[in-house]
């Protein structure tokens, strides 16, 4: 049953805010009716704070992470090492790597993984662009930071075939990783590790290829 | 540690999110990027309906419930028996009754409880406005739906005495509703049966007073 608030304006705030993942109708109203009690200022400057970010935030031309410039401040800064390419699935992986500390080269935010189920092929994926980028600068290694799942390991072979003519260097993360865990969710010391202990690409496949 | 998300714009979108109750820093992440993802129009109308709804909601002169107008529209409305009075904690109350279909009378929303321990004195509520609008409307009775929290049964007395000059009859719901649990939660059957079997305020006193 589609409950009625007696406002328009409730009904419909409740109704955007249960668009949001993970937040119910009565999430939704519990959320509107604090913001109701609170000082007009809140509200506005969440609802200002979301449009602005919506329609201002672009993409970096080159990595593909979040950006409000044509270029990410990763991309553009002089003190980044142009030489390491990080591939990882989505920008939330570029701030947990930038969390660790620990990387000091550039990313390339793929914007997914290989996913035959779910309808994700290569194409989707900003796979043709790393390529091309790989061909393009002076790049000596690409490590790949994919989530340790089938489908991440799918995607790093698939990438793995496509970088070979270039004859760029490849790596993985340590797995110190747990297989099955999202980078996420890993703590920083042991993800920071598994970056500096990166292994050549060629050592994590299976024996006898 | 606050991070930093490369821009300005989600951060402070995340910021900004992350003031709700129950949503930390990594849940408004995820609703940040995700909004990122998604249309251009889904932000726009989750933040204008937030700015709308707090900019534009009243609360009802008479029973302080929300509105849109200077009366809500349950006291403006003259299929509602005007005689009969339903208190209540919280505006979220009202539409917790109002979902059971089981009452036809008009509300007072006091705003809380009183509750010495977390500072709410009795002229913190709309107790005054409730008294005075019980000696100067055509009112015959006045249902105390607090929840049977040790608060709501300070308050319901409090009230009762506050009432008892104007003669008006006073009545409590039915326990059905288990002690110690919150009007919200309770499912709308016990609680529309609860309205429709009140009985009178005196009857719920200790013996021997």
């Amino acid at each position: 049953m589609i409950q009625s608030y007696n406002s328009q304006l409730l009904d419909n705030a409740v109704e955007q805010l249960a668009k949001l993942p993970g937040i119910g109708r009565k999430t939704a109203l519990r959320l509107a009716l604090h913001l109701l009690r609170r000082e007009e200022e809140e509200a506005v400057g969440i609802g200002e704070a979301l449009i602005a970010m919506r329609r201002n935030v672009r993409y970096c031309r080159k990595c593909h992470n979040i950006s409000e410039d044509d270029l990410c401040e990763i991309c553009a800064s002089s003190r980044r090492d142009a030489g390491l390419v990080c591939v990882v699935e989505s920008v939330k992986d570029v701030l947990t790597i930038e969390a660790t500390r620990e990387y000091n080269g550039l990313y390339h935010v793929l914007g997914g993984v290989i996913s035959p189920l779910d309808g994700v092929s290569p194409s989707d994926l900003e796979i043709d662009s790393l390529v091309s980028r790989v061909g393009s600068e002076d790049i000596r290694e690409v490590i790949l930071a994919l989530n340790p799942t089938l489908e991440g390991d799918t995607t790093n072979f698939y990438i793995s075939r496509k970088l070979e003519p270039t004859g760029v260097r490849l790596s993985v993360l340590a797995r110190g990783i747990s297989i099955g865990n999202e980078l996420e969710f890993t703590d920083e010391l042991t993800l920071g590790r598994s970056i500096v202990n990166r292994v050549p690409f060629s050592n994590t496949l299976p024996p006898g290829r």
